[in-house]
């Protein structure tokens, strides 16, 4: 950031009065611009003991398998951006769903929110941001291929918790985003 | 948002090629300037069977009662965030914190995250935002002197709990921030 959003004229970075961190302040209007972690929406679509993953067709980890999932939006509430992701990546209308997991990414500045539930008739089709979109039993599953850290750990989670019947909703922090190469 | 943050040119409202949605996008250097829901985290401290509550020394709903919470700063856990606020507004060390509940209040574009946990020592003091910090046993709760609904349901729905001794977590929308005067 270098310039004011509101007035156009630099802001500088300085820490403001009855505050303990530095935030980009406005030079001219003195408006303080806080920045703060984005949330990441999604869901954990399965139909007949099996998972829906999608292919990503685009940077980063393009070619790598993950659930749909992405920014949520203003003024929407986190299951409906869940639900929408999935409809736009994966054609994927997810019903009966249940709120199932929080990550906190904070080497990136995100939380994760996602919802597991269950692929309505089974239907699905690639969307823009997907190259392929299929469904995989507990065997099938590409580890070596999943694209976020976030994917493997919700994954290995789901099978767990299938063995019981058992879900209970869960929160951790993961500090790497992308597996090293 | 009037001018681009990275050059300082004038930004416009479309909708970019690939998208569905309206959005700033600066006439000159054609960057995407997405605007995004916001994380507030808190927690929900008890002590010997009271709960932990914040007179609000700052508008909005000065002089009403709340939970400690505030924004959740980049590169923090939500968890992380929880525990500060908890120290700054309340002078309180929250421990043993156990995930507790999600709200959408996707009309003002926030999501709340609370952690339930123990107040350490008993301990508090009003800090900066708060004019005066209590401990509340349930009978004690002042329910028409309560901040946000968020409060409001997140109160109820501990009573309930504490009485089968099982704390589900859960998600779910609130369509409103401000009880109506
Ligand atoms: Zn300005
Ligand atoms: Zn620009």
């Amino acid at each position: 950031m270098k310039f004011c959003s509101l007035c156009g004229e630099p802001v500088e970075q300085l820490i403001p009065a009855g505050d303990n961190r530095r935030r980009y302040v406005c030079s001219s209007c003195e408006h303080i611009h806080y920045q703060n972690p984005k949330v990441i929406v999604g869901t954990l679509p399965l139909y007949e003991g099996k998972v829906l993953l999608c292919k990503r067709a685009i940077e980063p980890r393009k070619g790598y398998w993950t659930l749909p999932a992405g920014f949520m939006e203003n003024q929407e509430t986190s299951l409906q951006g869940a639900l929408r992701e999935s409809l736009e990546e994966a054609g994927a209308t997810v019903i009966n769903p249940a709120f199932y997991r929080l990550f906190d990414l904070p080497h990136i500045s995100q939380v994760y929110v996602f919802y597991r539930g269950e692929l309505q008739d089974g239907h699905y089709e690639p969307g823009a941001e997907s190259s392929e979109v299929a469904l995989f039993s507990e065997e099938q599953i590409p580890w070596d291929e999943l694209a976020f850290p976030v994917v493997t750990e919700l994954l290995r989670e789901y099978f767990v918790d299938r063995q019981s019947g058992v879900y209970p909703v869960r929160s951790s922090s993961i500090e790497r985003l992308i597996p090293k190469a």
